[in-house]
């Protein structure tokens, strides 16, 4: 090595960080000893700690706690069938929750394009010294005209995807929600005007406006979507490993697979009947 | 699709699952609308309930949670350098994380492997009518003798991995140290007769422990970990990704990857100094 | 480094390779430059360079070619399925082929399984003085009196893998089928004995029999496999990202994603009609 | 399944492909029956009909074999380490091979975009009537007035690549250089006039300009990227698992992972000593 740094006149490339370091004998993460950090911090507020190298506010923390709990599971989905499909090629489970992983590309989990799309409108509104519902209506009638789809709005199954009134209802309470959610929600007011009907902020979309009034970058909001649905993609590897037969489709037993969803009602489910939270478990975030 | 029932005379194969299901205006996850676990349960004890079916133990949700925080980063590792040079062939977010995740194979991240031990020795502690002290005699006294190691002890970078502690006292303050945690006490203790020192229980070997108490089977302790440690993967895929130059090394710039740990300590590091928690962050789980 | 490697003692780690190395002038590879190898040798000779060191007997190479060829493209499986569901995300070509790689696990693409079995046969064979036929049965009478399937034996979807013969006719043309491949023929001639009716070699089979006559270790089998079947996951990746819409599958699309036999067929086929090769392309190797 | 479609009132979605089929007897490609072809045609023409749906004329068989061979191998870079992080956890070969696949995103491996680059500029020749060195010379200037990277010139380790001199040759003997070919030399030849010294076509650059002169789309030049580096993804994967020892690096093995090209070169090398191919190979393509 010294004869390499010589000739070169400069030291190796190492990788710097400002995540964290470790010694003999600890581990150091943005500053804090990480057993500090164990039984004292929640995991969403360590998410928030090693993501953006602060504590989060207690409201924040517990907005990311229910957006990760809201976005961690959705049945099957191009990701859950890729986890299924490659754990039957038998693998280990870290490979088929990677499988699963690699679809969560720019058209699936994707709160980070209706992110940037709130940003966007949120600093030209204030720019422009726009209210909401002008910004709303210039930004719906402007995709209209061009023909754009608007990241954030529309689920093809749901219609009105049922996530999205009780993140917003959650935003609101914990006073979260600003000018981003406000943007938001003027958009899809505004679609009645250009669509003759109303598009719904998506599920995933109310994530990226509420993330956004939390001061994520978009990158990160992404982040969120996986590690949320990083608990879903270790469920569906897990069950297609211990319950299906592995690759050996045969004559006698067609594997069509199915991503329909009507396929995916209570006729294919047989987990446990729809029950209520007990009762101590309810009202905590409402 | 008529003709082709008729031909095969069944239907079409279809995955059946125990997870979840969604309609049109709802998505329920192991019986419980998705709505009332948002905001209500913390997403630890979301990712229970979407592995094992049912919601834990409030103990258990703690535990869980100090877990997840306690292997959610630890600085440099084949994993985080795998996301690092992934990402820096130029690919989005998810590309660079699932690349990382790849490399959580049977030498990474493996506190299933220890729990597998723990089960099989307290199991037979049982069966055969041994004390905690007498069956880790045997365990370590037969691991030496076969010139094997044993999984969840030593830690090459830490000797006495800083995390074990930690994560102990919290297990026997909730009440969970059981069976395996004492199993896996009396084999470290067992170490100092049969090496002539103590090889100490790891991080990973103590979740290991710790979770076979709370009943997870192991492979679902394999996802404990991948869970966790996303949130590294998504930081260091961040910080590469918006630090580093990308793929074109040059002769001017050598490139040296340090997985070394003596590369690895405060002098590489430039995130906020060393500091305590706030005052009312701590005592929460002493 | 300096005072690194002085604190250490010794220098720090660094991969040593027999694969080859690049200066500013030249890139060598097994101690030949590439440049004399580029346009003199095939690309399956050059695979075989690569992975052995040598270069391979002509014969070999054409073997590997034609082998390289055989299992190029199987139509719907799980790999290709994977690599279509994770383009459907939204992802650049090569995460979809790599999404389709990671389904070729033990269950899927196995010619490196036979081929063991074929090797330990073999090996067998000689130690005990045994004729092909006497190894045939006495492998076919263990594994069904043990209730276990023959790995490359049975074709769920062919039942006879139409491959199969070509390529052991090829392999016989060129003087490459040896012992491995005598093994091979003779383990299914013994199945009609203990299985009431005959279980045919496989396509990876026979691919296993031939390879271990060759001299491939197994797990460069699986690679000869994973090269080949690469061509398949490009040409699944691109077709799917250029005639598919990507994930929004609508109420009014169902999904519903065919690994039937019954759906691969003709009827869901709309490239070139069945055609025959160009006269001066027939014959080569028959 | 009938009283899906009756509801739906259509045919469940299914992948509808121009690529093959396979019946219980058959494995057809683009009309071709498969075993006519093994045997028949090389790998690189069976890839080149498997993407493109024909058998490509000899030259460009010949061609697009010599390409495959030239970026077979190239020592370390983001795809071969990451290859080697991840076996370096534990896993399976095809999962060391798709770990550094993924790696091979917008900054490695791009032969892709140098061909985007050629053919919008010999586009813009033909359409506003240019020479060779008119388009050059406004292809360089504008890159180097703009401040970009022209892609596919200039390779940081070799500054002049190689590769180039080979491929060319190969291209022009073949009579396949065309215009994509003449304009990459073109933009070479400006670069003296625009940045004072000559920046040299790189290896992928070559590949892009004589891939877009067999008429190759962008991406499938970025699939025989693909196809080429999976022999060196597998060779690295499989001498990492058989020579290093996994991920349990310690403090008395450092660990440093080196990049550096001053660490790549003859003294960290052991395979065969520098040699020539033997005499019976050479020539074929010179």
């Amino acid at each position: 090595m010294d004869s390499r740094a010589t000739r070169a006149g400069r030291q190796p490339f190492h990788w710097q960080t400002a995540i964290g370091y470790k010694t003999r004998d600890k581990i150091v993460v943005r500053g804090y000893d990480l057993n500090a950090l164990a039984g004292n911090v929640s995991f969403p507020e360590m998410a928030y700690l090693v993501w953006r190298g602060e504590l989060p506010p207690a409201p924040h923390g517990r907005m990311l706690d229910a957006i990760l709990v809201s976005m961690a599971e959705h049945a099957f989905s191009p990701s859950s069938a890729a986890s299924r499909l490659v754990t039957s090629g038998g693998v280990p489970l870290h490979v088929g929750v990677a499988g699963g992983l690699l679809a969560l590309g720019s058209l699936h989990g994707t709160a980070d394009r209706p992110a940037a799309l709130f940003k966007d409108a949120a600093a030209r509104m204030k720019r422009e010294n726009l209210t909401p519902d002008e910004i709303g209506r210039r930004v719906a009638g402007e995709a209209r005209r061009a023909g754009q789809r608007l990241p954030g709005f529309h689920h093809p199954q749901h219609i009105r995807d049922p996530r999205t009134a009780r993140l917003l209802e959650l935003s609101d309470a914990w006073e979260i929600s600003g000018a981003h959610v406000a943007v938001a929600r003027a958009i899809e007011a505004a679609t009645e005007e250009f669509w003759g009907r109303r598009i719904y902020l998506n599920g995933p979309g109310a994530v990226g406006a509420i993330c956004a009034d939390m001061g994520f970058d978009s990158e990160l909001i992404k982040g969120i979507f996986l590690l949320s649905r990083t608990v879903s993609l270790v469920a569906h590897t897990y069950e297609e490993a211990h319950r299906e037969r592995g690759w050996r489709g045969s004559e006698h037993t067609p594997v069509v697979q199915p991503l329909d969803l009507s396929l995916q009602g209570p006729e294919f489910y047989d987990g446990p009947p729809d029950r209520t939270l007990p009762r101590d478990r309810r009202g905590g975030g409402e």
